[in-house]
């Protein structure tokens, strides 16, 4: 009877982990709350209707199927005791392990202030992703109805909060998607001006990057028409739009990429954790007293050279490894390993053909740095499938210019409709502008 | 000054009057409730998580962009003044029109039973196909996770309601998943045998087939393992299951293919509807007494050779295409045109590799019927960007038995949800059987 191994999430470290452990003797358990592995880097691109859900997300179950020793449970764990080594799902259900990895993934942080979340959309799983994708959709739809003209600059500007990877990505976007698809297939708002505002809170974009390279995506963004507000911190967020220093910008769309926090679960282990969540931990992962319980990715705060790991997917990669190995040693009896992060370099990607990319000394941006971007991420997808269609997709979008998942699908968004989406309402006035305004071709 | 043309509905009919139209000397105003044109044929592979959403639907503004005279709006009309030749939009707000052809589609019909819809599915939009796609998956992993095997054969038993293409459709393909999907990517109930009912209230299945293609229907779901009830009419749906000649067959999955019937919109134009909703129209698809009313595809009763046109894509496309010869000819002050249907053939598709299609006198089955379904339905395809998605997912599914989307994801079905879907709620001792069921792999 080898030991139980319970794997508390699917991201790149619980993944990466249960895929090394099918060849231990171990028995493991993987549970998530979703039935897929997310991709999460391209998840902006589901977000701006680029790729389908099922691009970028493939079934825990069809990627862990061969191995015979791991089962795959769709749960939710709400609490860990470490002392009596079991694991409780929503229900009261309880899981025993021998081995216990909290590798549960972060959640959008809205730095105490919750409301916001009625007006701003987080961008952290699939739903996220397609509700931003219904509501930019549906803001051009009601602009396009919207005679008034400035509650259609209201309709089309876009609000992107956070200056990190993820805001610079979603910012340069949908800069891009409003220059080509308003002006494309629509009639009435072709010839507006559509804004994109990315606000951060800092001095610099992109804060974990090079200097040279957080200018040169500072200037590759204002080329698509991105605005800009550095040291700009957001005071309120409404129905209206955002409060930025005492002057309120209205916009229907507001995207909050400001900040994460590890998912609550990090916190029923009992050990310290810091200002995200985090658990403090010891150099090879685990959590101080309890050696076979550990944390990883988002849920783990590892300091090395005296710098907090980021949270990246390679780091979370990386120590999904480093639990394999620790494992390994402990069935071997053998010592078990440190962990030490190898950094293989991060990059960032600003709408069609830009992009910033660095690694050790190597710093790369523009043409270049975009064909490393799409490399790298091509070959990191979970599975052979994604991969082409991937390609494809991106090829398709690169020679047309045109975005392939442009649906606007699934229940009313959650959030407080603004009173303009309200669709139809203005569609008389219109009528008549139409008429008026465009003659039809001659027979 | 053209004539301002309004088009009520983007499915196969309108969508190809609005593509004729463009190079006509009039305005088009193509109004839809949903911003997608939807290849229906195909929409139970979403539901059975063969194909994503953005590979059957093609936003409507893509497909008509190039015509300058075309507009296109996101909104739903609610009522039509034949007499003052204007429609009126959910809002109250009115939009005047020369010709109006209502192309509105078709929606579930219920017969009656309204309270059925709370639990089991219709199967006409994404929406519907991404709620069976979600309940489909939900119940393989409650079942997963259930130690009592009645309960669990309850969560393994789908029945299908209506022995037409898309019951037929619905009820192979759902057999087929289960013989694969179960089999390899589960544990627990790779063992159990999962049940597929489809249910039909006449003598036969496809009734608008040759007699000879309705016997090799059945013969090949039967291969499938399909469980076929003719004969039989459902006394009623609950959330524990269908009732059927006074006894109770538990399910979790039902899905509701048994019938359709027009949008309501046909009803308000004052003119006779058969029993399904649809408008009686005249030998040139308008309405009696307003020649520049049209009422067309499933929204049209229209008689040919005494017998009634069937609700399919290719009856719609040619009603479209009519209306397009009718206007043209009224801008030449020319004799209009009457309809006549030229029916290509009709194909059902039955899981892997099996299908029944004639044409005039052609009869096929089996391989060779699928491989024609296949060539037709990519051809058929409303823009090349699906085709070549399309194609290459079916490639990849033929050769690994594999299905791309099988993603939960959205909010709640709002359906009942029955108790056995409530997730974790035995897992402790499903826990135990895992840990003495499976010895692990030699180290």
């Amino acid at each position: 009877m080898g030991p139980q191994v319970l794997i508390i999430g699917a991201g790149f470290g619980g993944l990466r982990l249960a895929k090394r452990l099918g060849k231990l003797p171990v028995y493991v358990t993987v549970v998530d709350r979703s039935n897929h592995h997310l991709f999460q880097p391209l998840l902006y691109q589901v977000a701006l209707a680029g790729l389908s859900p099922a691009d970028i997300a493939v079934p825990i179950r069809a990627i862990v199927h061969r191995a015979q020793n791991t089962r795959v449970m769709l749960g939710e764990v709400t609490d860990i005791s470490t002392a009596e080594k079991v694991a409780i799902l929503a229900d009261g259900t309880q899981l025993p392990f021998d081995y216990c990895v909290v590798a549960a993934g972060a959640q959008t942080s809205w730095f105490g202030k919750d409301a916001w979340s009625a007006h701003a959309f987080g961008l952290k799983n699939l739903d996220d992703a397609l509700d931003i994708r219904t509501r930019v959709l549906l803001a051009l739809e009601a602009a396009e109805l919207e005679p008034n003209p400035q509650r259609r600059q209201e309709l089309l500007t876009f609000i992107v909060i956070g200056g990190g990877a993820t805001g610079v990505e979603v910012a340069g976007t949908l800069a891009e998607l409003s220059r080509t698809l308003i002006a494309r297939d629509f009639r009435v708002i072709a010839g507006d001006r559509p804004r994109v505002l990315l606000v951060e809170a800092g001095p610099t974009l992109l804060a974990a990057f090079h200097p040279d390279l957080q200018q040169a995506a500072i200037v590759q963004l204002r080329e698509l028409g991105v605005e800009i507000h550095l040291d700009s911190r957001v005071q309120d967020i409404t129905a209206d739009g955002i409060v930025l220093a005492e002057k309120l910008i209205r916009a229907t769309t507001v995207v909050w990429a400001a900040g994460v926090r590890a998912q609550p679960l990090a916190a029923k282990l009992g050990a310290s954790l810091d200002k995200m969540g985090r658990v403090m931990v010891q150099p090879d992962c685990s959590i101080p007293s309890h050696p076979n319980v550990f944390a990883i990715g988002d849920n783990a705060h590892f300091v090395q050279d005296e710098q907090t790991l980021p949270g990246l997917g390679s780091v979370a990669q990386q120590q999904g490894e480093h639990v394999y190995r620790v494992i390994a040693a402990d069935l071997r009896n053998q010592k078990r390993p440190t962990f030490r992060y190898v950094d293989k370099g991060t990059m960032a990607t600003i709408g069609r053909s830009r992009a910033v990319l660095q690694a050790g000394n190597i710093r790369l941006t523009g043409f270049i740095a975009w064909t490393a971007w799409i490399f790298v991420h091509i070959m990191l997808l979970a599975d052979f499938r994604s991969r082409v269609l991937v390609i494809l997709e991106w090829a398709w979008q690169y020679v047309t210019f045109r975005r392939g998942a442009r649906l606007i699908t699934g229940r009313p968004v959650t959030h407080s409709e603004p009173e303009a989406l309200h669709l139809g309402h203005t569609v008389a006035e219109k009528a008549s502008k139409f008429t008026v305004d465009t003659p039809p071709p001659a027979a």
